[in-house]
C-alpha cells in the first residue's frame, strides 16, 4: 500500500501563541537561567578531562533546558526572591542529562538533537560512567542546598525514572501492553521529573502543601502530554526537523501509544505486520513507511495527540488556584506549546 | 618461554589468623548484619519484577558484605548503641552493587563471584538501568535517615567513584601510566567507598572530627590494599578459586600495577609484548600465560603485594587512637586478611 505519512504542523509561524510561549518563558527567567547555566558548567568540571568533554557535548547541544526553566518559572510565579532554585534547577538538568546518556546507551541511539550521540562518539563505556558522575554530582549539589525535602523529592524521582525505564524494557516488544500500562511507563520515565522540577520550586518558596501538590500535578500532566507528543512524532516526522531519528521507536520495537492504538484497531493482516515488526523485531525495507501509514490511517497518531491535549488540559487546570500574572500565563501557554509541537 | 605462574597461597588453613578475622567480624556484627540484609531485601523490591530479580542475582550471589560490615564493626568499636547504621550500611551496599552492575557492563565481564554476570544473563540494558535504580534507592534510604553529613560523604564518594572509573577507561591501554596515577584511580574507584563506609559510623556515633578522620583513613588505606591484592591476583590465580575470571584485567588491556611494574622492569622484547597485548589489545593464544609468567618473574606480582602491605600497615596505624577492644582487634586483623587474600 502507499505510505501516506501523517505530518505534524511544525511551522512556528502557524502557531504564534505556542512559539511565543517558549520565548516568553526564556525571557521571564533569562537572568536565572544564566545563573543555572553557569552552575552547570562549573559543576560538570573534573580533573578527568573526558568528563566535561562528554557531558558538555550533550549539555551544550541545544537542549532547551525545559525542566530547569520550569523550576525557575514556577518559583517566579510564587514570588520567590532568593537564589536557591538556581542550584536545584541545575540538579534537575544533571539528572535529566544522566538519564539521556544512559537512555542512548540502552536504546543504541545514534542521533539526539540533530547531533551524534555520546555513545556513538565516545562509546558506551564512558557514557554509562559519565552519566553516573552527573547523577552523583546532582546529589552533591542538592546536599549543598541542604533541604531534605528536595532531596526526598528528587531521590524518589530518580528511582521512579529508573524503574520506568526498566518497565519500558520489559514491555518493549509486547503488543499486549495496554494503554494504561504505557501511561504508567511514561509517567515514570518522563513525567515524574517534570513534576519534581515544578514541585521543588514550591519547596524553596516555602509554599503550603496544597501549592506543592498543584505544581506537582501541573508538571506531571505536562510531562505526560510532552511524551505523548514525542511518541506521536516518531510516526509522523523526520529527523531533520525534530532533531532525533524519526522512526527510532519503531526500529527499536518500542511499544508506544501510536502502535498500541494502531494494533488494537488493525485488521488481521495489519496485526500480523505489527507482530512481525514490533513483536519479533523482524523488519525489512519499506516497513517504517508502512508503519507510519498505518499509524496515520488508523487515526492512532491523531488520537495520541488528542490524549496529549487531555493531559495538557489537566496540567492547566492544576494551576487554577495560583495567582494570576505573567509567570502563570507563560506556564499555561507552555502547555499549548508542548502539545502542539515537541521541544 | 615456559609459563611459570606465581600462585598465591589461598589455603585458608594456612592462614588461620586471617581466616578467623573475617569470621570474627561476621560474628561480631551478626545481628546487625541480619538487620541490614533485611533492609536490603525489602528495599530492592519493585512492582517491576525484573528489578528485584536482577538485583537479587548479584546481591544474593555470595558477596561478603564487606563494606556494610565495616560500617557495622566501626560503629561497634565506637560503642554506638542505635540502629541508624543498619539503613546506612544498606546504602553502602546498594552503591557498591550499582557500581558492580555498571562495571560489568563497561568491562564486558562474564563471570563474578563464580556466577554469570547480570549483563550476560539479562543483557546490558537492564544492568545499566537496575544499577541506576539501586543508586537512586540508596539516596532515598539516606534521605530517610536524614543526616546531611552522611549524604555529603556518600554523594561525594559516588561522584569520585564514577570519576575514577572514567579515569581508568582513559588510562586503560596507556603503558605510560605511572604508579601514582594508578594509585589515584584505585583510590577513587575502590578506596573511597571503603573510607565512606567507615566514616559514616563515626557520624552516627556522633564522634569528634578526629575520629571520623581516623576511620576515613583506615577505610581508604584498607581499600587501596584490597584493590592492589585484587589486581595482583588477576596475574596469579584462576577463576575457580577466586570467583572471578583470572586474566580479566589482562584480556581487557587494563593497566594495573603488576603490568606497570613488569613493563618498567622489562627487556625491549618484553616491552614489545606488553605494548602489543595491553597497548594495542592484540592478543593471541598463550599471551595470558606469558603475561602471568612475566609478571611473576619480574617480581611485579610480589611487589604489588608488598605495596598492599604498606597500605595495610597505614590502615592499622590509622586506628592507633581508637579504644582497644574486640571490634578494634577484628578491624586490625581484617587488614591482614585483606592483604593476605582477596575477598
Amino acid at each position: 500500500m502507499a505510505a501516506t505519512v501523517h505530518t505534524l504542523r511544525r511551522d512556528a509561524s502557524a502557531q504564534p501563541g505556542s512559539k511565543a510561549a517558549l520565548e516568553r518563558m526564556q525571557a521571564l527567567v533569562a537572568d536565572d537561567l544564566g545563573a543555572v547555566n553557569q552552575i552547570i558548567l562549573d559543576r560538570m568540571q573534573s580533573p578527568v578531562a573526558l568528563i566535561p568533554e562528554l557531558a558538555g557535548h550533550l549539555i551544550a547541544s541545544g537542549g532547551k533546558r525545559l525542566r530547569p526553566m520550569l523550576t525557575l518559572a514556577c518559583a517566579t510565579m510564587l514570588g520567590y526572591a532568593g537564589t536557591r532554585h538556581h542550584k536545584l534547577a541545575a540538579c534537575v538538568e544533571f539528572i535529566h542529562t544522566a538519564t539521556l546518556l544512559h537512555d542512548d546507551v540502552v536504546d543504541g541511539s545514534g542521533l539526539r538533537r540533530g547531533r551524534k550521540t555520546a555513545n556513538i562518539l565516545w562509546g558506551n563505556q564512558p557514557s554509562v560512567l559519565v552519566g553516573d558522575f552527573l547523577f552523583s554530582r546532582s546529589f552533591e549539589l542538592m546536599v549543598e542546598d541542604g533541604s531534605l525535602r528536595v532531596l526526598k523529592i528528587l531521590s524518589r524521582a530518580s528511582a521512579v525514572i529508573a524503574q520506568g525505564e526498566v518497565q519500558q524494557l520489559t514491555t518493549a516488544h509486547d503488543l499486549t501492553c495496554t494503554e494504561d500500562k504505557y501511561l504508567e511507563v511514561i509517567t515514570s520515565k518522563t513525567a515524574v521529573l517534570f513534576a519534581a522540577a515544578c514541585q521543588i520550586a514550591g519547596v524553596v518558596a516555602e509554599s503550603p502543601a496544597t501549592v506543592e501538590a498543584s505544581l506537582e500535578a501541573y508538571g506531571r500532566n505536562l510531562g505526560i502530554a510532552f511524551q505523548l507528543v514525542d511518541d506521536a512524532m516518531d510516526y509522523a516526522s523526520d529527523a531533520a526537523t525534530m532533531g532525533k531519528d524519526a522512526g527510532d521507536d519503531f526500529r527499536e520495537g518500542k511499544l508506544t501509544l501510536p502502535v498500541i492504538l494502531a494494533y488494537a484497531r488493525g485488521s488481521a493482516d495489519e496485526r500480523t505486520f505489527w507482530e512481525r515488526t514490533i513483536g519479533r523485531l523482524k523488519q525489512e525495507d519499506g516497513d517504517l513507511a508502512r508503519a507510519m501509514a498505518l499509524a496515520s490511517a488508523s487515526g492512532a497518531v491523531t488520537d495520541t495527540l488528542a490524549r496529549a491535549r487531555h493531559y495538557g488540559a489537566k496540567a492547566k487546570d492544576a494551576l487554577g488556584a495560583m495567582t494570576d500574572g505573567a509567570a502563570k500565563s507563560i506556564l499555561l501557554d507552555t502547555v499549548d506549546f508542548a502539545v502542539a509541537r515537541a521541544f
